[in-house]
């Protein structure tokens, strides 16, 4: 039995050793030598469209790809059937980078380091941004302490993420389709929304790409939002309606919006959300890392070798 | 007796009830008013340097002054004399948002926000910044997971800080001038700095500014960070010897600086630091926001009605 890993990350072959299989590195970019075409296992990522499209005509024998990226379009464009090839995902192997991220998106929303950042572009001292300033002002976010943070999407990644939060000291309540307590945090149905979205200083997205999430947050949502609260995505762009995020931006509904994803990556030139001042452009920076990536590989390699049950099935 | 307190911050004048006090508030801008000037006790923040020299002047029955920054060096600029008057601070009110702005620039260090923000303002997407990243490469600073960071001078700020860092990922390291195991953080004397420093992803200041601590960081410990690596100061500016970090950002010796001070504040125009792309400018905005300050005053005016040693003599 012969398992493909991709060079375009540093994985520790040696991690997956003590399995009856030949394990064979392969470059993501470029086609599949012929050798290896008779491979049954193929792990992805940051595969080009081409190579798995070439890929998924050469590989005949393939019998299950373990993707590394959380969702696995790319697996799916180039044409393979999980009917036919078993498709597993890298769910769970992006949480705590996301998770950074976004505690990264909501400290500069709160402290304003883009703004710090224009300032010194500018050869100016940020002097209105630091010194005494006023606290615990109604109607602003310039810290997370006390901060009344939802979170919409209360997955792994949420889970990952409120325990920091916490720890700063703001108030994290988490919304979903299930309403109920997970990891000790209070998660409403989005049928609380109209009530938590007037009380939200931050509002953090990690909604996953679908029909069912499209423009979850559309222009009626946003404007039961506080003038002065900031919108964080980190989940899919499509869950924002962005036309409607721009208006309310630019008419001062909301504070910000620190964004890593968005309807069209990457975000066209002519967007307007380049030029707004309280617009955060981060380029879908969240994940894009692995983590225990060999973990995950030799579980599911020895479920897979065992005819059990795959771990992360698509 | 007699209090003035300052409107300069929200203060709730209900918590500081209960004592056979006189209880007032006052401008920090402009003169105190000839009927306060029998005022036994001055509560300061922010106050104009001409206030608290009119002050010292007139306020002839003053006992005690609690000022609600970690450093009143204003006070003492005024003239008070703290052999006459007891003079108290606010140390322990701005930890926690201090720690919160230090997680913030190693976050933006880490993440390389500066960057995203310089190409937005360009109208261009910070592709490199994003998508699938190499991770795990030796002589990066990406992420704050199994980041080496060194918190040199580990007080009350430290102590908020490194639990965060903790939850996160980091390997936290402390440097003081007391070594020794302090809150579960192991804390290395000063002269372990030349092995410690080799190893580091991320140095974070947080010294005091006095002669003992003027440019601790010099030429010569910079030159043992590796290439990647990023300083944080969000202590005094006078710790870092800024010419030699400048050379230092220049030539490319260590990755970048997030800075919340300065030598000199506020940072002036002719500083190259404004130019340089791997320095973030953040103006003196870690603290400058003092929690739980009733909390101190009352404990202190207990203490001082008791005729007891009050907290945070200077």
């Amino acid at each position: 039995m012969k398992l493909l890993y991709p060079t375009s990350l540093r994985l520790d072959p040696s991690k997956l050793e003590g399995f009856s299989v030949d394990l064979q590195s392969y470059d993501v970019k470029t086609s599949i030598p012929e050798e290896h075409t008779d491979a049954d296992i193929l792990v992805t990522w940051a595969n080009s469209s081409d190579n798995l499209k070439d890929a998924n005509k050469r590989l005949t024998k393939l019998r299950w790809i373990q993707s590394l990226a959380a969702g696995p379009n790319d697996v799916l464009n180039a044409g393979f059937d999980p009917k036919k090839v078993s498709i597993t995902t890298g769910s769970g192997l992006h949480d705590k980078t996301v998770a950074e991220h976004a505690l990264g998106l909501l400290l500069v929303s709160a402290r304003k380091f883009h703004l710090m950042r224009d300032y010194q572009n500018d050869g100016k001292w940020p002097g209105p941004l630091g010194g005494p300033q006023p606290d615990k002002e109604p109607g602003t976010f310039n810290t997370l302490e006390d901060a009344n943070i939802v979170i919409w999407g209360f997955g792994n990644i949420a889970k990952m993420l409120a325990p920091y939060l916490t720890a700063i000291g703001a108030n994290v309540t988490g919304v979903a389709r299930q309403q109920g307590v997970r990891n000790g945090y209070e998660v409403y149905g989005e049928d609380k929304l109209a009530e938590l979205l007037p009380k939200t200083d931050a509002l953090v997205m990690i909604l996953p790409g679908s029909d069912a999430t499209k423009n979850a947050l559309n222009a009626e949502r946003l404007k039961l939002l506080p003038k002065h609260a900031w919108v964080v995505n980190v989940g899919r762009g499509t869950s924002i309606d962005e036309k409607a995020l721009h208006s309310a931006l630019t008419n001062g509904e909301i504070g910000g919006a620190a964004l890593d994803v968005f309807e069209t990556e990457p975000l066209p030139e002519s967007s307007p959300l380049y030029k707004q001042k309280n617009c955060v452009v981060s380029p879908h920076a969240a994940g894009g890392r692995p983590r225990g990536a060999e973990a995950l590989i030799a579980e599911n390699l020895r479920l897979f070798l065992a005819k059990q049950e795959l771990k992360n099935v698509l």
